[in-house]
């Protein structure tokens, strides 16, 4: 796909600023800008690149003056972020889209499919399963008996959904993902454990994105819980019982432990943990790496494992490294203080 | 399947205390109890909900008085957790259990199967693999060649196993499981790495559980060990030559480095790290997120990253979030006594 | 296979002290040696294994002087790890390798296959892939469209590459590898989040090894870059648009936030976590589990969450241990000087 850059700059309403007969078929960074791309410069610590980059047009505000010679066209726009979200999403829009049914697929003759999907080749619909319409399912997914996959949801390959789970509409599920694995639940017995039987269940609600890799344990009764808008990043563990609130976002590698409720709206860095049977008020923040190990009021912002007050902790952690300098002030107090007392 | 609470309270030698003819369907949890379902109430915290519960019956010690009204049908157990899980076994006997062998799936000539196997579609038998009887795998399982599985083995959706690994009897391997990659071992060749070949294998014994998406490299030479009753929870990661004990319980997102040898009946939290060639002895329980680097006494109770004595650890950490209020106290002193030496 | 002694210290360049007839046929660690096995002894440490091993022959270095007795045969050679990894290697090269294409597999009509290829069961290979020379797709595997991979790979069964991504020449993607997911990036729209497209790639140079389950995601725009000879263990997260630099190795768990430029020659432990948008000087080292947020210069060596130089560290956390002491301390000074004051 080629654009000029005169028809790029009619598409986002936007003033061509050097040659309009450009021509671009990609988009680039403008720090890495390549001859025949598009780049953007939103964020005014990168203007220095607009005099380097080889990019041959790059997106700027309209207010945007340079202050040295340049060798890119321009395209002066009312926000360049917000162009280059809709170029993506344009761009996006137009790259072909897989149909149709791959064979050898696996459907169930008691599985009801709705209108134009796409199955892969090696993808496998159980029983009784209820796919909706325009649903992508990519190879070798796994869709048990039972499950539910709503409109216009996407499944990427080798997604493994057990038995009688549940996946809402316009969700992405991103390649390796599994729903509805047993959550871990065990009863010491004697020297050994039993396996405390999980018949519940997912429930992944509407416009939910899911990491590749990332798994989401079934409950032990009812069901695990993520409500609309939630977006969980790579090989996140999210266990039994877990309710994750409405448009919280989580970083990779983070894990909940089982029944800890999450409220709405969180925000959590990579490589979190929380133990189990918590309540996180809605709003709260915590960084990268933190530990949850009590209920969290809603709006907090948290750091350190255990976790308190961010900016607590970042004053807790400068002292941390000065502790061998506190240790010494400290024995050097004591020795005057004792040369004090014996005079 | 339906069942009044009089059947029920036969089942499990109860008493009902309301309608014996009340109908349930499924259980629920007490908190979230809807019409139709069975709750119970083990946990006194949890007494409140009795009252309130929209379940039609709730399942409860023979000892328990309410204090209040309620609406429910009430079986008088015994135990009622003992009962409960009894029922959740039962229910998930009672799920109909996939069985035969769909096409199209891949059996090399010279594979072995059991009796009455479950052989998913899009699954994968390599040369010389040995499956017992009544093994269950689910599509898209990869069992390389020689692989052996032993009887009553569930191999859910997913799972890849390398040629030459061992699986025992009565395990579960949940889906995306990857048992046998290779161990990482490079050995520094000028200014890259050349890789070590890793011949070994993985052994699996006995009634061992592996969560999601868990990986188990193979040994260098011999074998990575995981002894029986072992229950690994979802994304825990075992290095090549770990030994795992039996009975052991890790949690989630869990990595043990190569070679390290980890005693019975030990207790990890989720997100502990333990590198390479240590030994960790029986009976020792590490919190979660903590960091182990040393050879660790049995039954030592753990935490912190380098991870040292529990309770000390707690004594630490409160201090640590003193930390700003004792270098202000020590800047207080340290003008105090110049105060007096100045006199 | 089995060889004899006086083949293997013919085939090393080795001298036999013992019987040159006793035969092996596999190779074991000295501690765990079991007749019929061969097993080395490279690290003095483990001496005392020589004396009482049951491995039929244990290679050791030719300056070797036993202080006891013991019952096996020796190989004396140069260096005995050096003679242990080229055996290792050897064993390795006469496993039988598979080949061929087995069915049924979906190769697009569009793409195309080098020489001697494998391609494994229920595999997929999309529209316009590029498969190079004696490339190994194990069964499973999905091969997204336009997706280009060196000679000589090996992809071992499910991993999945989205469409668009480069692998170089011999790489090896363990199971369970997922390239080119979509980054992390979400635009906030009043009280939701906006996907924001994510139209880059994932190219992977070659000699790069990636272990089980790790996920490496496209670029926004241009490509997540793994340059030559990296290797990464199993579990690992790789956000959009990271870059690695050549040779570095990072250990299993351990994640990488967006748009972070990890540089040449650096070596990361287990479940270290970087935030994005840093950058990382080469032949950095990070210790595990420590986290890092701000640019790093070039060979630090570093730990703690956040990390700050290593011997610093280890001062400070030596202190922390100490904290309730220095609390202690603290306290009585406080009361001295207050008594001081007094008089």
């Amino acid at each position: 796909m080629e654009f000029k850059a005169k028809d790029i700059a009619a598409l986002l309403g936007g003033v061509v600023d050097g040659d309009p007969e450009v021509i671009v078929n990609n988009v680039s960074k403008i720090e890495e800008g390549k001859p025949g791309t598009l780049a953007f410069l939103a964020n005014p610590k990168y203007e220095h690149y607009v005099y380097t980059t080889q990019a041959s047009v790059v997106l700027v505000n309209k207010t945007f003056e340079p202050a040295h010679e340049y060798a890119c066209t321009l395209i002066r726009v009312e926000s360049a972020y917000d162009a280059i979200a809709t170029l993506l999403q344009m761009y996006e829009d137009m790259r072909p889209k897989p149909q149709g049914i791959e064979q050898p697929s696996y459907v169930s003759e008691s599985a009801t499919i709705g209108e134009k999907p796409y199955i892969g080749a090696f993808a496998y619909i159980g029983k009784g399963a209820k796919i909706g319409n325009n649903v992508k399912i990519y190879p070798q997914t796994y869709i048990g008996d039972g499950v539910t996959v709503g409109d216009d949801t996407i499944i990427y390959a080798g997604v493994k959904i057990y038995s009688g789970c549940v996946v809402g509409k316009s969700c992405i599920l991103h390649a390796g993902v599994v729903l509805g694995a047993d959550g871990f639940g065990f009863a010491p017995e004697g020297d050994h454990y039993k396996k405390v039987p999980q018949i519940g269940n997912v429930v992944v609600e509407d416009n939910v994105e899911i990491g590749a890799n990332t798994c989401i344990d079934r409950a032990t009764m009812g069901s695990t819980l993520i409500h609309k808008g939630v977006k969980l990043d790579n090989l996140v563990q999210i266990a039994h019982n877990v309710v994750v609130g409405g448009n919280t976002v989580i970083a990779a590698q983070t894990g909940i432990a089982g029944t800890t409720k999450v409220g709405e709206n969180c925000v959590f860095g990579g490589q979190v943990g929380l133990v189990g049977h918590l309540t996180i008020g809605a709003g709260t923040q915590i960084a990268a790496q933190s530990g949850i190990t009590s209920n969290i009021p809603e709006k907090s912002v948290l750091r350190g494992s255990p976790a308190f007050d961010y900016p607590k902790y970042q004053k807790c952690y400068v002292m941390f490294r000065k502790l061998p300098e506190m240790y010494g002030l400290l024995r050097d107090l004591e020795k005057e203080v004792a040369n004090l007392k014996s005079k």
